[in-house]
């Protein structure tokens, strides 16, 4: 069936060597044999792009092989690894790639998240490939999962724990009751969380990662300013509490689902049942979960980040990289597809969950349950916790109802005479 | 970079027709432009053999495709693709197609446990794939994860639920605490366990589909015969609540690791901690979790059976098979490795949880910590649970032991004097 021998060699160019991309020459040096096994090719590394050449470097590292010409390394190069950090030049390079016919495998969630459809098009109209696996929750397979496994299949939903530092967070303020300025503190000691934890707790770098998967698993451009994003500042130990006494728990999701003729993709922190698959990811881990019409619901569990996770899926793509180009097949296209618009996130319906504080006397139940049966929302359960000096704590979780109609909801509640203060809102997800 | 066009259509020919070869024929129909997308060449049902043309079917299925003569469609096709239930003439059919050079899509576990080894290897001969997603646990892309992600890393270990009935009847038992026997029967009405629960509750699908993880996950030839195997028939309510009050839920766990030289693979009730990704794994669903050296921890999850899990799975292969067919690229290198030996499970170290009563008198406890002391074997935690008319029962826990020495151990403490019933012995997996 063979129409050609594979060529005894494949050169593979590597942009950046930081963290990911020593673990990368590591492997590459450990699992030779294996590699080339696997990828009916022996895997050469021909070179390696840096910034400087002054940086102090792992020995594994070949020090004859760095340059700070990036597109000499494409120019010399079958496949192109590129692990750099951040949008630029990381975009304008792999453009480079794709356009002289390179097939690379990338885990630059920046670029992806913002060019990723362009570039798919770009080399898939130069007969290249675009792996990249590594992009999204590090060594968990589900880029692969929802190209490859479930290509026969339609998927309806994705629901994703896509950032490791903030699972972290909201598990150690679960489980120790601990506030999240403590336990935010106590991840920057433990290296969980950077110095500036603003791209992870305020939910970009998960939106992000939301916009790559939304895309592929919808075969949509969806942009990183098409997702809605609100991060887990605002949590509290009393929100986490009264979740857990109606059997949730608190998490941050990335949500990509099919609407009503449409795309709806948003990230925010969200309640799920005690026994839906991600109730049960814990610490640093990331799991996505995906439904499709035909599969059901599948999850995808795994370490989300990481220079070795990351570096082990960097290996499998390239793996399938060689494979393709040694091959002589067209890449699989990713782009041809009827896209699906992405929908205002003021339609989407979902569960919410509200806490707020009220005068403690007669009437005062039948006056709220009066405010959301004015916008037409029902109400599923109604619970008093509380009642300290007059002042009555309710948690309430109404049926499903759309974002806007919830809102006009609340904004009335907040003008009734007993409310003292409506404490938070916060969705219930992962309902089917 | 095409070396050449790819054909119009690809011919594709279906074994067996029941309840998975139903699903697939209309996901195909459903489908079918997606399908043509994505696998760059129009998929295009070319025959169906099945045992008899006198069974009724779904008006989905073409009866223009029908026939019985199952060698006719594999000459007519271009890929096979195998639904058929049990090893024979399944196994024969399969060789005869990769002998033709036709790539393959098998949903076999009882062919692949026993046979696929030689199979992959005929296969490879004649540069003919073979596919086998929805042999093991349905929808859940576990084989794909190992075959294709973690193709640039080394697995060490493969823990896996692979059994859905027995998980159901498990985690009801847990739930409610009631017997196997009424869980059982209640599974039965229910669907969710077969008239004849034997290969389900006894083990032995969950140790074909371990015989195919291992094989493959290890690059070896693991039989059917390499895996010992028991099933839940013996567990208890006692034992599930024994093992809750120390922190453990009961799963069914196939098991497949390297160890010392070799390879062990096992299928056997074993308590998971509460925190292990397992133990979040209810109902009738799958799991995986896949340790590798430089991934880590992964968890694969989803429906391990059911006619549109399995159809999903299947297509989600023919994609990759008609990928495959039309580059004219030699398969991937399933059985090229230095294979590792099996190993008796006499060696195999694992810590016990051990139930037994005793009389309820003075010097009990330092009588058993000496016949465990005996042996070498030291013990993590002992704890009298109950004390009912002279008898008191005790709940203990080894550290890592080897199976040889524990069950000389265990010998020796039935034979003590105050030892009235050594009740269960159960291992405590999914540690690091």
């Amino acid at each position: 069936m063979s129409k050609s021998e594979p060529p005894a060699r494949l050169r593979v160019g590597l942009l950046g060597c930081g963290n990911v991309g020593t673990e990368v020459v590591r492997l590459l040096r450990a699992h030779a044999e294996e590699l080339s096994q696997r990828a009916g090719v022996h895997l050469e590394l021909s070179g390696i792009a840096v910034r400087s050449l002054e940086t102090r470097r792992d020995p594994v590292v070949p020090t004859e092989l760095l340059t700070t010409d990036a597109e000499a390394v494409i120019e010399g190069s079958d496949v192109v690894v590129e692990l750099l950090a951040g949008a630029e030049p990381a975009r304008a390079l792999l453009r480079r790639a794709v356009a002289a016919g390179r097939t690379v495998v990338s885990a630059n969630k920046a670029v992806l998240a913002t060019s990723g459809p362009e570039l798919y098009e770009a080399a898939e109209a130069n007969g290249a490939g675009v792996f990249f696996e590594a992009a999204v929750a590090g060594a968990v397979p589900v880029v692969r999962g929802i190209r490859e496994s479930l290509a026969g299949d339609r998927v309806t939903r994705v629901l994703g724990i896509l950032n490791g530092t903030t699972n972290f967070i909201l598990d150690e303020m679960t489980r120790e009751g601990s506030d999240f300025d403590d336990v935010l503190r106590r991840a920057k000691d433990l290296g969980f969380a950077e110095a500036d934890p603003t791209a992870d707790v305020d939910g970009h770098d998960a939106a992000a990662k939301a916009a790559i998967l939304a895309s592929l698993a919808f075969h949509s451009r969806v942009a990183l300013a098409d997702v809605p994003t609100s991060g887990i500042r605002e949590i509290t130990v009393a929100d986490i509490e009264a979740a857990a006494e109606l059997g949730y728990v608190v998490k941050l999701l990335a949500i990509a689902e099919r609407g009503d003729g449409g795309l709806a993709v948003r990230v925010h922190p969200a309640l799920v049942s005690r026994d839906h698959p991600l109730a049960g990811v814990h610490g640093a881990y990331n799991a996505v979960v995906v439904d499709a019409e035909a599969a059901g619901t599948l999850m995808f569990y795994g370490a989300g980040a990481g220079g070795r996770p990351t570096a082990s899926a960097v290996l499998g793509d390239l793996v399938s990289a060689a494979r393709l180009h040694t091959s002589g097949a067209r890449p699989p296209a990713e782009s041809r597809y009827a896209a699906l618009p992405v929908l205002d996130r003021a339609g989407v319906e979902t569960r919410y969950l509200i806490r707020l504080d009220v005068a403690d006397r007669a009437g005062v139940l039948a006056e709220i349950a009066h405010a959301f049966a004015a916008h037409d929302i029902s109400v599923e359960t109604l619970r008093q916790v509380a009642t300290i000096e007059g002042t009555a704590s309710l948690v309430l979780v109404t049926h499903r109802q759309t974002e806007a109609a919830l809102a006009a909801a609340v904004a009335d509640l907040a003008e009734l005479d007993p409310v003292r203060q409506v404490l938070s809102v916060l969705r219930v997800e992962g309902d089917h």
